[in-house]
């Protein structure tokens, strides 16, 4: 018996996604990332401070904060207070090194860009949602400050995106969401650049274990998927601000 | 020589206000509330516990939080972690306040409400802007209580909306954006019900000190514009969802 | 039916008030304000630090503490510890913002104040007790200075009172206990200066709503409450130490 | 050459001690004691409550807590607010191990007794002058527990006072002040009961260290100057309410 | 040009291990693993508590705690105090998982088990060590409730190993100590079981990125060095305790 | 009846005590003290940087810290996360000032040294154990930084040791473990020097009280035990590295 899709896509079929850039209008840049009934907003803000470690340097650094709002689930889910979870600091630090690897960090200067990704509507997907949608708010912040002088020309090295896959039944399964990704067997989160080269991979057997075959299968429909939310970016990316 | 509103408003004029409900799916009652630039997105959570004090009781009670996103405001402001600042607190408590001066606690039962304001940009009012939009989220929360037969009446005993006032050069003035809010001496913000009687009344002198004739004059407009803010609620909730 | 004062006081009358100064001997003002059964130790002490934002400046700056010692209630309060409570940092901003509005920064010249109010026992009213007391305190901390030879004249530009209102039944009362501040519907703090403008005006109604009219009959209440608190603050200093 | 003490008393002389019962109202037991400058305000509240390790054993506790007033020094001392410092904790477990000494836990019974000892006033000796005042507030507290009929019979089976000693150039002296503990190579602090017996001895060297005779000299100080605080004790509590 | 391993190696070439059973005497089971200069004592204790989610479910739970002592580094390193960081808690959760693949909670029955594991030395690997020797302490601590009666037969139903693998100027190599982890271009943890299928993957292009075929080595060389592992742990898992 | 020891010791007779030097390869020293079963590895770590107090001053400084680790003890003990209990904070402290007195500040120069003591098994006299151990790897700290030219000569002018003694059934015990810890009535802990002058005595009357004469004989067993310590020590110094 094979897993039926309760929204009927395909197995490798991505749900419906949409960036909308310029969803506020203080930050650098600021998308609502849509990915199903997934909804992040992400903000790039610039400062022109370093951590104390790059000081002098001459390198910038970019950090990213990732936090669910209470009502983005059909629970209310209590606020992180005193101290973050294992697993919002496990997602914030992935955002972060998979961003980080699409800057040329001398070439942004002795400035920090700081990515936060507040999940609005939680429907499964949110840190690979946050991912594709910062790369955008990225882009933006960037414009911005080379439309500003500050910057002549862009230290994206990279165009970033990120997708989820999993075993259900056994099968490998694209772009879960929340009720698939709860039935899921293996999770596998997967980073790519333009080149469709990996940036990370993360998978997990939430019960059993899995083959290096299931691994191929799984990492075949990564890329196909992550391939066409690029295509998506550059199109959002395309239309004037 | 008097204050010329940066957006040419006149003294007594509020910005445009709109509540978008239904803004998201899982909360009971999900309302983007925009004031002017400002934007709060209210979510009114139900469960089916209540604080110890009230066990037993047949009470039910409202608890709010209040939280600014860092990429609200036109310099990122840094998320509270270790602990709330005290005006985090004084917000969120008057936020709570003001919402159950509203409700009849005997007749919602044993179940607690709660109210998230997250501000998704700042342009002043950011608190009189999540009262008025918590109303409205509050309304769809209990009207989703009654639709699943939890209640069969609305506990809701009143109508409550907020709007802040001010004085620049020792005038009144209504609904102050954040230029204003900055450059006022005195800083009100008024809550009333239906009957405009008042909830809460809180007024301090940021310089100097203001006269009794000075605080009469910022009631008048309190009022006028509350009752304003009050047409609006009606009619955003008189649309079917 | 009416109210009953469980001390039988009139509705406009004040509880004795009292300044003991320097209750204690090493901060620069000590005082030990009573207001009825109310004590709260209230000490002014010097830094010549002053906060970052103000280096360089040329200003100076105040900040205020409150606690309640745990004794202070007739059944024992747990101190706060990890985090304060909404209260007592609402509490403590009051203060601090009240005693702010009566010097002038500049010839304070680049020190800071520190105002502790340490709540020995409560019947009521502790923070407008500790903004009384505060103010007497405040004065004799400027004499320290003045006498020691750090500065040449009075910063202090007015003289600081704060009183509590609140209705009963529905008719005001002044400088309510505790017994009577947990029974009123309706609880007022007011903070005014020497010409009896207003610095603060904070009001809830704890349950129901209060009318312009019965907020205009608190205000009158408070006024001549103040004015009299004045008058033993002056009292009080005028002897010598 | 031989310390000459500041307040030019004998060696083995105490400062003049003094407890003022009922120092507050509201607590079962309320002492500020003084020794010499020094001031602690030592309560001793009552509640039916015991830890969870003692439910259901039919045996009471006591435990303790210490602070330190902001304005209690010359230099103003910040408050303790995230965690308490070593010291603090020291101070309090000793303050509460001295006490429980005295109490037989079954003939308290399932109750807990707490004692704050918050110093006003700071000029040495800090902690044993909490626990002289402590026994006193304790001593009040069981006989309120006695005249509301909760207790027959009085728990209490030993009178507990303490005293600081410490060498100044070599030599043994009693009951130091500020200056002196600040001088001291020596010090300690020395809990006995009413046999003369030890309950606490805690010496440290602060620098180099101290002889088996230096340690007896210590200790004969140690044992007249508790023998005489325990007359002023006894004294006190002769004394009605 | 390609990398010449410090300690000559082969590229394919595990460190010494090693497995010191019994290593302190009153944890369940307590495990010091040595790997090259990584030493990690893992503990393993039972506690008869669950936590709530499972109370009366019949099923047992395991967690992980991980922590590296301040002098395990060249440069001592801070204990995390009030928070801990990303990265602990990753690892720790890390551990949790791949422990928690090995058991059947319905066979181990209402009981917890606890893996602490505590790097003495750090030279690189700490973590996969870490689940080496956990799974070796977790052998021990079920023999010890087998040989207690509390079991009658084992709920361990897998072996667990794991290695790391990176790319140094491109190639995969084995099990890279410090120095190599440090200059890795992209770092992996794997986690396998006795059929040598994945429990988890988790990848990071510290620099650039990594293709499909480089992965592809990478998991050879992971899948034979876990092979090797597995040996060493049942080999030390024969001798008699 | 007189108390019969488990391992039926002479009252005044120590257990094994063994100190194994370079336990560990990275920390400047590393020792792991065993004390019977108690064994607690102690580190030294050297860092160019003083506290803030001692900037400019030419003086170094010493710190400790003590934890013991979960799997220590029969039944798991919690990690202390949040915040440190008295006890830690009241034995890393003891062990800070005891090492501290053995050191000339000025000779050492402005550098910090940190002692590490992690308790890996707990029989009983853990601090003491730290103590003694800490000596050993202090001893091998200064000789690195005389081997690295850092320093010419060594700072350490005192040889420090430490153990405890208690009463059980009222007579004096020398070294207690565990069982014998929890079954005193009197605890005592005490450091001397290489005069077998006292650095500290800390007596505790867990139940009741002890006279002079019981005090008198046991610290003539510390001074017995600490003798036979401070030759072990010596002799475990001996050994080249």
């Amino acid at each position: 018996m094979t897993w039926q899709r309760p929204d009927n896509r395909q197995p490798d079929e991505l749900r419906p996604i949409k960036f909308e850039r310029r969803f506020t209008q203080y930050a650098a840049g600021s998308v609502l990332a849509h990915c199903g009934n997934t909804r992040v907003l992400c903000t790039a803000s610039i400062s022109e401070q370093v951590p104390r470690f790059l000081k002098g340097s001459g390198k910038g650094w970019l950090t990213a904060e990732y936090r669910m709002l209470p009502g983005a689930t059909h629970t209310r889910n209590e606020r992180e207070l005193m101290k973050l979870s294992g697993r919002t600091q496990e997602i914030q630090r992935l955002i972060g090194r998979s961003l980080r690897s699409a800057l040329d960090m001398e070439a942004l200067g002795e400035r920090s860009l700081t990515i936060d990704a507040d999940v609005l509507q939680a429907d499964g997907g949110t840190r690979t949602t946050a991912i594709m949608g910062a790369y955008v708010a990225l882009e933006d912040a960037i414009a911005a400050l080379i439309q500003s002088g500050q910057l002549t020309a862009s230290p994206l090295r990279h165009q970033i995106a990120a997708i989820s896959v999993g075993l259900l039944e056994g099968d490998p399964f694209l772009d879960l969401n929340y009720p698939e990704d709860f039935a899921a067997d293996t999770d596998f989160n997967v980073v790519m650049n333009e080149k469709l080269e990996f940036v990370e991979v993360q998978g997990t057997a939430e019960a059993g274990s899995f083959t290096r075959k299931q691994l191929n299968g799984l990492l075949d429909y990564a890329e196909k998927g992550i391939a066409e939310v690029m295509t998506l970016q550059k199109a959002a990316l395309k239309v004037g601000l």
